[in-house]
């Protein structure tokens, strides 16, 4: 199964491409979009669409896996993040692909198998679980990468209780 | 000039068109577009695309004008509304017009000349500037055609000031 994850940005939205067989994993490709500040905010979110519908159309993953959002601060911020979000939903719902969404905890949990595990436990043990000789150079490529992995481990787990 | 006016929500979302002749508005068509909570989010948001290509492709407008959000209370509604918002704004860059934003201070000096007008004031404003026998039924569906005669007059404007 070929997994694309998602961490959402507005300036920076990471992706992270899996090929899960069996209990491994194999990274495909991974990185990050950027949109420009000087765009429009609809063309900023039109290069995220057209990037990730890209990637989909190149890497025919089955399942998109997007982490959810927790802001507890600046409402603005939360506005524009939701928006780049939005539209990565939707690339996901018009490429006719299924789209998983899983919190923060849920991605520590299905990468490190602790909820509490900090960022960088979770990042290495992203490159441990994919073979890389070193981190992704972005840490939101990283963070994506980790979604994805998330979404092989939940499938693992839905398979073994019988589907849902 | 036809103006199609959005006033952003995730649940609902309302829609106004309008045609502007000189110095008169016209109106098309207005309503709101929901999207049934049991549905997942990503296929939530691609009904609110969907509809709105939809009506980009039967009515033609030249540009799309969205109202701002302004949150201090709930970030989890910021990040939700964010999503439909950032997809209406995909929507009109996907189409191809042009994306024009407005805060609600610009609606309520657009439309009512008063910054501080209260929204009932707005939504009268609406039903006498369109000739209208009687509001919309949703109040969602008035305020996006505020926001797309705000645009209207904007648009005067800037033909006054030679441009910008």
């Amino acid at each position: 199964m070929i997994i694309l994850g998602i961490d959402p940005g507005y300036a920076t939205l990471g992706y992270g491409i899996i090929h899960k067989i069996g209990n491994s994993f194999k990274p495909i490709t991974y990185g990050v979009i950027t949109t420009p500040p000087e765009f429009q905010p609809s063309d900023r979110l039109k290069k995220i669409y057209d990037s990730l519908m890209e990637l989909i159309e190149t890497h025919h993953p089955e399942v998109m896996a997007v982490e959810e959002l927790f802001f507890n601060k600046n409402v603005n911020t939360a506005i524009q993040v939701g928006q780049a979000r939005g539209v990565a939903l939707l690339t996901g719902a018009n490429a006719g692909i299924s789209v998983f969404e899983y919190t923060p905890l849920q991605v520590k949990q299905g990468v490190v198998g602790y909820g509490r595990a900090a960022k960088n436990q979770v990042r290495q043990m992203v490159k441990v679980l994919l073979n890389l000789s070193e981190l992704p150079g972005k840490a939101d490529a990283a963070d994506a990468l980790a979604v994805a992995i998330c979404h092989g481990h939940s499938v693992k787990m839905i398979n073994q209780l019988g589907g849902y």
